[in-house]
């Protein structure tokens, strides 16, 4: 068993975020780990799950289910995994069931979490969607949960604008949860990615829901409440964020709404940033350098075009230029291409570079 | 002619607020000033206006008009003027027209400014009619400027709560600004005081408005704004209460509401507080030890009850609370009336004790 199927293992056993497994996993490696419970470690109701788990090969049902919904279990080992998550230390995922189109360290790279009440009003929804479709125009990931409210506005956003974005789930990424959100889920998945700590097939227990948070204040660059009542979940996904250090953002509401009372008093006890302009809150997230050299030199442009068709070795990308400039020296390919990975409009890929679609996208728009 | 005459001839002469006149009157008292000005001081336009004052005999209209309504001049050197606007230093107002039944220096003791957009919504209007009414029940002084939107709202609102509300105007105060106030404004001198720095009869001019929010910013313990535009007239009674080093509040809006924008910016600049929940606003306001201690002692309460009929020297009141209680000792009564006078219950009169209608109102209902 590799590292990546006994990680799995430990997400089929275990319960999201828990800590002690976390800490015992991170020390060991998940292989070592395993075979340590199997010799007698972490006593008590974790070393039965895990030995379950192992005798009745969820493992390989798992693996054929998010195979099934076309999705990957990643760990981070993995190079496409969002090294941002990282930040949650022991608390950090054991892996990640993946469900979508993009890869996820790119789509993860200038996020924004956007979270809030199920009970939303009108006003709050309104809200939500505006961020999701200014998010769209922006190349910026919304992060939700997919939940009923201002995490569905949000997505739906986004969606219209035919931006990315990421459900984290509290259950299964083949799991339609809440089942009215099945039609939503779908078109998050084709367009962007579901994720889980949970297995495939996992039931949503209230419990993950907060856990869940963590993951979307973790991944994202920012977080943004726009609706959310005093003692609100959607709170503890801020709660995380600030606990990582990203900045955290309250949209206003009447003082007379109740789902916008947790964010007046976050942002009274200096937990949030009042939101006066929507695209403030874009600002802080778009990738910076990217909005402050809107114009590509000749020579970045023709190695773009060169990336168009897909990724490129540095020596594919100084023949492919030289044929669209004769005039360009191997020394101007070079400059270009550390210039434009600055920019985020291209990334190191396994043999050499590619664009990063969604900030490309951006800048062509621009 | 005396230092008020003087001061009033100046508030007849320059427009409010001339620095450069409130400095040379600071300087040289109001009589030597007006004495060096007819000798030649302060050139250019305000010499010659000052001197056109005292030859048409303006100051005796004046004085007939504000008796007329009842009104007095008040000036720095009156017992009756609030010190706090001593705080305004060579700004601060020559003297103040007033009009209504209360004690400025009384009334303004703990107070609330209340500003905001003339256009304001109904949601404005609610919320500015609703802190009114809190600071009616808390015997908190409403300040604000009898404009339409947020400020008639304000006064209304403490008006229907029976409380006491200060309307600081930009044109004299028995002139009714605008004219569909003027029974607003009739029972706010009925209520509590119309103030002005302008003469009775002078007219409202656009310069005037911002002059005069520096009186109401000066007034106030606080200022609350409920609505305000970006750049809109409102913001400078903020900004005067900044200056100041007072408590600043606003309300916020829904993100949508060009009327929620300017607190929306103000609050994200630091230039206000955001208001989570209305009560605690009126707290910062409200007389501190008296809501600390909302148990009176039996001496206190005999002293209380000695001066229900008005007031009383130290040592009327020493014989009346030995009727009271026999066996209060007159160290008992000089310990009580320190009490009293800390919890703000009770003022030191010309010749002895007076209660503090407003606070001792809050005291009997709490």
């Amino acid at each position: 068993m590799n590292e990546r199927d006994a990680r799995a293992v430990f997400t089929l056993a275990c319960e999201p975020g828990d800590e002690r497994v976390g800490t015992f996993v991170a020390q060991h490696g998940a292989v070592e780990a395993l075979s340590m419970v199997s010799r007698g470690a972490l006593r008590g109701g974790i070393r039965d799950r895990l030995a379950k788990s192992l005798a009745s090969h969820e493992l390989a049902a798992a693996m054929r289910k998010v195979d099934a919904c076309g999705g990957v279990f990643l760990t981070p080992e993995d190079p496409l995994w969002p090294k941002q998550l990282d930040d949650l230390d022991v608390a950090a995922p054991l892996g990640l069931w993946c469900r979508g189109i993009s890869e996820l360290n790119d789509l993860g790279q200038h996020s924004l979490a956007v979270v809030g009440a199920r009970a939303a009003t009108a006003y709050g929804e309104r809200i939500a969607s505006e961020v999701g479709s200014l998010a769209g125009q922006s190349a910026v990931t919304v992060v939700s949960g997919a939940a009923y409210g201002i995490d569905a506005a949000a997505h739906r956003g986004v969606l219209a604008a035919s931006g990315r974005t990421i459900a984290v789930l509290a259950c299964g990424v083949d799991v339609a949860y809440p089942g009215a959100h099945q039609g939503l889920l779908e078109r998050i998945a084709e367009n962007g990615l579901i994720i889980s700590e949970a297995p495939p097939g996992a039931k949503p227990h209230k419990r993950r829901f907060l856990v869940r948070n963590r993951i979307i204040a973790a991944l994202s660059s920012s977080t943004l409440v726009v609706e959310a009542a005093l003692r609100s979940g959607s709170l503890s996904t801020a709660n995380w964020a600030n606990a990582l250090g990203r900045p955290v953002w309250g949209v206003p509401g009447p003082l007379s709404s109740a789902t916008s009372a947790g964010v007046h008093t976050g942002i009274a006890q200096g937990e949030m940033n009042i939101v006066a302009d929507l695209s403030n809150v874009l600002d802080t997230v778009k990738p910076d350098q990217l909005l402050r050299s809107p114009q590509l030199t000749d020579h970045e442009t023709v190695i773009l075009n060169a990336l168009a068709r897909g990724p490129l070795t540095t020596g594919q990308i100084i023949s492919a230029s030289q044929l669209g400039n004769p005039s360009m020296q191997a020394q101007d390919v070079l400059g270009a291409l550390t210039m434009l990975e600055m920019y985020g409009v291209i990334l190191q890929a396994d043999n050499g570079w590619k664009r990063s679609e969604s900030a490309f996208r951006s800048h062509v728009d621009s």
